[in-house]
């Protein structure tokens, strides 16, 4: 039970919060004994593209298949524009890798506060993301530029096997929670092909599922759903930017986008998994040693499940838990605590594991 | 001031809610006498589709070009798909008669509960979609179909001179609020081509609207926004996709989707506007003389202002915000009244005038 890690912190405060989760990983690794955890420190971001002119070494997939999974922390600085910065690194890493589902937890967490007066049962959603195609293909182009009659084009691409692979990814993550729902969410009254597909394929596979209950909904009604009848809600799967703006808005919902971790996963294990906060560089906090560490940890936590330290993930979590519901909070929070506070009183609460 | 409008009911409950609205609209002109309105039904929907192969007749932009405006329904049928059906009547008019701009007003509206802790002080936004291009373009298709290798694509199209035309109109839009604040939203970090264009339109567009602060957004945060912030936020602009998804978004915040309008503008008066409520055809309640017809009232209102009848507009709004006030409400917003009662209502109110 020995693990590599690579430890990829990338811009602005995803320094601060993946140092935070390294001391607080190793500290578990070390009180529990059962596992082994090894970080190794990959200096990618913008500053090694502003000294090698690329965000990430040649050999960097390679590079990045030598290790059992990939802690990230964020990219994006106010210097480089962000299509340049995230498809110089993270984009560069998601479809490569293909690591076609993005899985996004979100539930009320203690220390958060919900601002959805119709969540009376809490939040307790499972986001799956298709991670490697669609309107994040990256095709398309401009012609014409700057000319009255200049055309842009965002080109979406779906694949068979790429819709397939996801919606099954889907209705399996669904399958192992305890309600077993789950929703499509798709566009298909106004875009006629790649979403017309996606309802295809969700029919065929849910064949295959009998015992997971599944709808469809247009990504616009989903929206009204999750502001109206939040306790409807199980698992969700959608594109790649529909389920951007989705988890975004549920993490929003809940409450707790402070806190929401992200898994990038390749189900088929032939690559190395990537983990992340879902909030950003934040470079008005940078430096300032206030950064919220929760979600990386939350992420670290998946991590640990995927790697196959289920047991060692839970108790991370438990302690997470107890510090939130302590109200050893960051800023953002409304608490008062830094960084490395919150630190402190994790590793505190690891030790009397 | 004698106005000729093309009714256009379609499916499901646009019948019910066309007619109620019909019904004030005309008692509103006879009892102010200050202006003449004629509504000319025009039978296009799905039933026209099942007996002629067509949502609408050969020559119908010709049709609706002898009109000062339409009011729409509702398109939509169980047992037709949905991208038969959008594409074969709404769609098939928003574009070709390039009403380029559709217009959503969102606000806390009597009688409607607003779901956010965060809107201590309400919610007042306008929303602005372009409705010609983009996502909406209709180009894309698909390859090998049924193969493991099949492709399918959807291509949004965006044209320097579509985003101009939108973004002019956004900026004078702000302007004409009191507040003048303009929010862009794009997803230019992951869409490197329309996304770029918008960005760099809505920078020159700027400059010449002194008086109006702008920001831009990227489409995810900005669900966060609205959630988190709803005060910070006065008028949107944004892709046709994405203002699809972020105006229900608003009216489900604001607590009021059974009563958003919508206007699909020409801004240069070529063509007719088309002005409709933003719910669907709702099979579930048609026929049952249930449906709302708030939202139909609110667009007819739209559409005297459009027109020119500004006073009638304001008036009109008035009387129906004082029955939602007194809790004549349809069961969908928790009332007891069925349509024709809230009809009555209103025009009881008109007849005080
Ligand atoms: C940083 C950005 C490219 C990214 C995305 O749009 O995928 C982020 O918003 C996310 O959700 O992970
Ligand atoms: C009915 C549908 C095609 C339409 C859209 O997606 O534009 C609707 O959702 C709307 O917002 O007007």
């Amino acid at each position: 039970n020995s693990y590599r890690i690579a430890s990829v912190p990338g811009d602005g405060i995803g320094t601060e919060v993946v140092s935070a989760t390294i001391q607080v990983v190793e500290k578990l690794a070390k009180t529990l004994g059962t596992f082994k955890i090894d970080f190794e420190h990959i200096p990618w971001g913008t500053e090694y593209y502003k000294q090698t002119g690329r965000y990430v070494s040649e050999d960097y997939l390679d590079t990045l298949r030598k290790y059992d999974a990939v802690l990230f922390g964020a990219v994006g600085s106010p210097d480089v524009p962000d299509h340049i910065s995230l498809w110089g690194l993270l984009l560069a890493i998601r479809g490569p890798l293909q690591l076609y589902a993005n899985v996004r937890p979100v539930r009320t967490f203690p220390g958060t506060k919900c601002p959805l007066n119709t969540a009376t049962d809490g939040i307790d959603w499972m986001l799956v993301r298709e991670n490697s195609e669609g309107e994040y293909a990256g095709q398309g182009g401009r012609s014409h530029v700057g000319q009255q009659w200049e055309v842009a084009t965002e080109v979406a691409v779906f694949t068979r096997v790429g819709v397939e692979r996801i919606m099954r990814f889907a209705f399996e993550t669904a399958r192992s929670r305890p309600r077993k729902l789950l929703t499509v969410v798709t566009k298909s009254n106004s875009m006629r092909n790649g979403m017309v597909l996606w309802d295809e394929v969700a029919a065929t596979v849910a064949n295959d599922f009998p015992d997971v209950k599944w709808d469809k909904m247009l990504v616009d009604a989903m929206t009204v759903r999750m502001v109206a009848k939040p306790g409807s809600i199980d698992t969700i799967v959608g594109t790649n930017l529909h389920m951007d703006i989705l988890s975004d808005l549920a993490a929003a919902l809940a409450g707790s986008i402070g806190v929401a971790p992200s898994s990038n996963l390749d189900p088929t294990r032939k690559n190395p998994s990537l983990f992340e906060p879902v909030h950003g560089s934040a470079f008005d906090i940078t430096g300032k040693g206030v950064a919220n560490p929760v979600a990386t940890f939350w992420s670290a936590a998946e991590m640990l499940i995927w790697i196959g330290e289920k047991d060692a993930a839970s108790k991370l979590m438990g302690c997470v838990e107890r510090v939130c519901a302590a109200g050893i909070l960051t800023p953002d929070l409304g608490g008062t605590s830094d960084t490395q506070g919150v630190v402190d009183a994790v590793c505190l609460e690891v030790e009397k594991l």
